[in-house]
């Protein structure tokens, strides 16, 4: 198999990984063992994969970063929501 | 700046972005919000981009994907043991 074809089997399984955590995490509210630090850079470094794609120009890079970007904002928004108006606190002994 | 140093800061937020979700995971060993499908295939497919990196002879696609290998097995670990000898319980009602 080609290396091309290896790099778009590993894009489709990264990038659609998502998906179900985005399906769970809406569907139930509940983000209490979701790391808030994870999704903050997650989010921030797909955004930046996305800059990095359109500077060259690079289709594959741009559809999975922002297909990536579709999927980890929601999950991102539910715990910045639960943290700010829910009762999930940030506990403050565990970097998280 | 250069699209390389671009690619460079985004490879590092994505790569240690799962730092702090092991951490905590670890720490808390709580799993109950973390899904199963998405953990399963981010594993499967960073293992597939550590192939195309070797493959490539690329030494930063082997480097990131090494480390955010070894962030993310633990995760996985973790929920597969708490779903096999905890208490926990997969929600059939929810694809996770």
């Amino acid at each position: 198999m080609s290396a091309d074809v290896i790099g778009y089997i590993a894009a489709f399984f990264t990038t659609f990984s998502f998906a179900p955590q985005a399906l769970l995490t809406l569907r139930s509210r509940d983000t209490r063992t979701l790391s808030l630090g994870m999704y903050g850079m997650f989010v921030a470094g797909v955004t930046v994969w996305l800059i990095y794609g359109v500077m060259r120009d690079d289709v594959i890079i741009i559809a999975a970063n922002g297909i990536t970007l579709l999927l980890s904002v929601p999950i991102l928004s539910m715990k910045i929501y639960n943290l700010v108006w829910g009762n999930e606190k940030v506990n403050r002994n565990i970097i998280n």
